[in-house]
């Protein structure tokens, strides 16, 4: 049986492990995605004044290229990632398919490596972004296409984007986007109210076109996104861009607790000040939470605290 | 006129800072000590297997002795130090007044550099730990004498240790300490309820002596603690220990705000899920908050999470 099972090994997870380590409490991390969403690649075509054509972008490989800077909490993570698979015994690749309690003990439901037990559980397991379902989209993700915005502000200074969806992060990210770039299309499928402050914005920036109403139909480009293709009413559009971005919306992989633990109507795990859950002892922290910000330091800070709080949870159940 | 003007050179200000840099936004950090708690040195006498007598553990020296794990985040934490001080005119040494608001511009009041002005701003300038007033506390802070307890646990192991306090901090602190030390005298100046299942646990661990109702009257040693003595209705004891920990209690460094923002009794400024404050524009982060969880990590997190705030109100009200 061990103290600490931590579903996930994205930056809360291993935030949660790294700090459980340096408590000395049995720890064992269950994870499909060592790193999570730090490790996700993104490239796109990019003019240079100092090469002809088209080049890769690789936006995660720091120093690599001048548009290329670290990205905020990644090495950290890495740390986390190092202090986590140098101790033996403490790091599991499987995927969890339920979490169960019986008394005062956790049942992790493995697929490969059958059932694991512990006193105290944390949920660290992310989001996956909706992905969006016309041709090209499946062939293009990571090339021109992102699921995050404003990730890629930066390297997008002086280009064409355009961000596709009615979330208050897609229209977050276009704002973000329009500081630098040259033209940004806003696509949303839905109408937003009039008066949010940051449609208002968006309104009234020369460099933003809102398409309201429209859809995405099609994505293309041959190696990277070149253009998108939006209707609305028969009505056709076709935008040459240099990236797309989708924020359709996020769903959690909280499924192996849907039975056990209050969730939101969407399935985040809903979670108080300590990042305790509605089951004691089981912690949750990071995307899957209804907690604000998806940035890889917030997710360390609420991956830590859930650990803290499991820890005030097993001084107190001794 | 900057974007954000963060007071607060700690952990949670620099994360925020480093944040801010990079979105590019035009952002001042006035401090008084950067790094914050994070440079706090601890030193106690320790025998050891390998030198006779007393030597000096440096605790926050990573690898300089066995008993010196590196403090989880501080290298974090440099590392934004580093980011905001090579920029120039980033980071200011000063201290801050008193935060006012007029209209949608926040007038920030220094000692130095007289009135800054800013679009937003985050406070996070940490709390002070109310001291012990008692002869010796003075002398020997730091030397055997600490305010937080769990920070040295694993320096513990093995040796003896008072914790002084009655605050859920204290419990904790003693709790964890009892997990490897030889013996742990627990302090209570008020008397906790029964029912506490920290108060519980501990009263049932053979290696944990709860001293309910004393107080202390006087911490000795030469170079570091070897003793602190306690007193209740007349009855002295004198207890010999490797350490003393006191949490008596935290003091916010909130009084530049307090005529401008909610804060609870104690001054700690309220905070939601955004780590918005009662006051548009005005944003906080750290120790200096309601928010649970007085550690490097999660203060990093909560800083973030105040900078995307801040920079969400930034593109919204532009």
């Amino acid at each position: 049986m061990h103290d600490l099972i931590i579903v996930g090994g994205g930056a809360a997870g291993l935030a949660a492990a790294a700090y459980a380590l340096d408590k000395q409490i049995d720890v064992m991390v269950v994870y499909e995605n060592l790193g999570g969403k730090i490790n996700q690649k993104f490239t796109m075509h990019a003019d240079t004044d100092f090469l002809v054509g088209h080049i890769l972008v690789h936006l995660d490989v720091p120093g690599a290229e001048p548009e290329a800077p670290p990205r905020l909490g990644a090495d950290t993570v890495h740390e986390f990632e190092r202090q986590v698979t140098t101790q033996r015994g403490r790091a599991l690749f499987d995927r969890v398919r339920k979490v169960a309690k019986q008394g005062d003990v956790f049942t992790v439901e493995t697929e490969r490596s059958g059932a694991l037990q512990a006193r105290t559980v944390i949920i660290a397991s992310g989001v996956v972004p909706k992905q969006l379902d016309v041709p090209g989209a499946r062939e293009l993700v990571n090339h021109g296409l992102g699921y995050s915005p404003v990730s890629y502000a930066r390297a997008l200074a002086g280009k064409t984007a355009v961000v596709v969806g009615s979330t208050p992060r897609a229209l977050r990210g276009a704002a973000e986007l329009a500081r630098t770039a040259a033209q940004v299309y806003l696509v949303e499928p839905t109408i937003m109210p009039a008066d949010d402050p940051l449609a208002v914005v968006l309104s009234r920036r020369p460099n933003v076109e809102i398409l309201e109403g429209f859809h995405v139909i099609e994505i293309s480009g041959d190696s990277s996104v070149d253009s998108v293709t939006v209707e609305r009413d028969g009505k056709v559009r076709r935008l040459t861009v240099d990236a797309a971005f989708a924020d359709v919306g996020l769903a959690p992989n909280s499924s192996m607790v849907k039975d056990l633990v209050k969730t939101d109507a969407e399935g985040f795990i809903v979670v108080d000040g300590h990042n305790a859950t509605s089951v004691p002892g089981l912690f949750a922290a990071g995307d899957v939470t209804t907690v604000y910000g998806e940035h890889t330091l917030i997710a360390i800070g609420e991956g830590a605290r859930a650990a803290l709080s499991a820890h005030d949870y097993l001084l107190a159940h001794e």
